[in-house]
């Protein structure tokens, strides 16, 4: 299994609309990709506590794909639409990992 | 539930020992945690592909709490002895992230 962590910078200026990325753009990858995303999780900062100032992103989205060669299939076709919709929820440009889940 | 990312730096001089952190390191914080982290989860960066140069991130770690508390009250009372076997696995220096799992 690999995951493709998708994780959106904190800044004092950063802006993250989480109802919209939970509730639109996130179903929305997933319907695009189908079943070559098996799921998805999704993270958001806690901003209470003494750890605020620290926390490097404000939000993280990860995607579960069998393959790097499965998440290319299933993202590739749509990356452009799902790019495009970044704006709608955050200012940021977010930083992308790929990973293998080890222990999971 | 919470989520407490333990996140390494990549860089060209980075060293990670896979197999101690997988073996020792994670099953030793598990244990003494106890309860208080219902499981936890490993992320290898995939070195191999086009987007090897671009990996933020050597390895993460992720532990499941049900509070912030919990973790605070699991990990603290043994933060210096688990702080104290990170340079058996590793010369970097992680990045931590607390976050509220809002999808998972």
């Amino acid at each position: 299994m690999i995951k493709v962590s998708v994780m959106y910078p904190n800044s004092p200026e950063a802006r993250f609309d989480d109802a919209y990325y939970r509730e639109q753009h996130m179903p929305m990858v997933k319907k695009l990709m189908g079943d070559y995303c098996k799921y998805y999780t999704v993270d958001r900062a806690i901003s209470a506590g003494p750890s605020a100032s620290n926390t490097p992103y404000i939000a993280m989205g990860h995607l579960f794909c069998d393959s790097v060669d499965a998440f290319q299939a299933g993202f590739g076709p749509h990356s452009k639409e799902i790019m495009a919709d970044i704006p709608n929820y955050t200012n940021q440009t977010p930083v992308i990992q790929i990973s293998e889940v080890v222990v999971g």
